[in-house]
């Protein structure tokens, strides 16, 4: 499959799960040499699950279906620029390339908070809408150590 | 449960995930009047899900829980600063307000990304480690027209 092929499936995905009520008008594929190896739309409002945006979904159900918590070797088409859970959703799963159609202006046109979550992430702690603080560091600093120590560690 | 209460359990779930080998030395939990609602920890190399992290599995488990896609009324108590994924599940799910212990640079100092993530996510397309590119805009803006003009879609 093209790239074009690749993009087409997760725009029909995009159409599929909102004409389903599965949740907003969004779809993602994953493909590796060429071939699909997971789909995945928008089921936030239909499983109650306000993470399952479709990047998600789809990174998911590829390492489910591939028995790994990475994928490099594949790339991601989305129907969408992936908002930041997304985006660090794929770095984490350490896809090798992302191709989107619609961007996060477009998202906003249309009532999603992609481009405000862009612009919140990136403020220092005090300057965000939702308020954060810090407790108990000294406590938890032991976990860290614990696992800086750990011989057997699975790192990823 | 004091605050405190419940980040000492949150700290608890990451040492408890890193010696069962469910995954990195992170955990959370979701209160709500001043009770626990959900608990999660670091699952991404025992399940093969690298959107596994602590804050978003005690989302999920919390909105499964409630049978909403919302918590708002709820907090945060997670053991480390929330990576960028995590921080907009936090945004998507509405939460209140958000407790962390250890830091990014604490997780830096061990080698996750969160801190790498930080930087990275602002960054202009171009400019990010994942390459990016666009195609297919007009084709997948139909969708989006679509959702804008449904009149029973639900928001979220």
């Amino acid at each position: 499959m093209t790239a074009e092929d690749c993009m087409r499936r997760a725009i029909a995905l995009s159409f599929e799960t909102m004409n389903a009520a599965g949740g907003g008008p969004f779809g993602a594929v994953i493909a590796q040499d060429g071939k699909i190896i997971a789909e995945g739309s928008n089921l936030v409002t239909s499983t109650n699950d306000p993470t399952a945006h479709a990047e998600v979904v789809a990174i998911r159900r590829a390492c489910a279906s591939l028995g790994r918590f990475d994928l490099r070797g594949a790339e991601i088409f989305t129907s969408c620029e992936p908002c930041p859970m997304c985006l660090a959703a794929i770095y984490w799963a350490r896809l090798d390339r992302i191709h989107f159609a619609n961007d996060r202006a477009d998202a906003a046109a249309i009532g999603f908070d992609d481009d405000f979550l862009y612009r919140e992430i990136p403020l220092p702690l005090a300057a965000r809408s939702i308020p954060t603080l810090r407790l108990l560091a000294a406590e938890a600093r032991a976990a860290f150590t614990a696992w800086d120590a750990k011989p057997d560690k699975i790192r990823y």
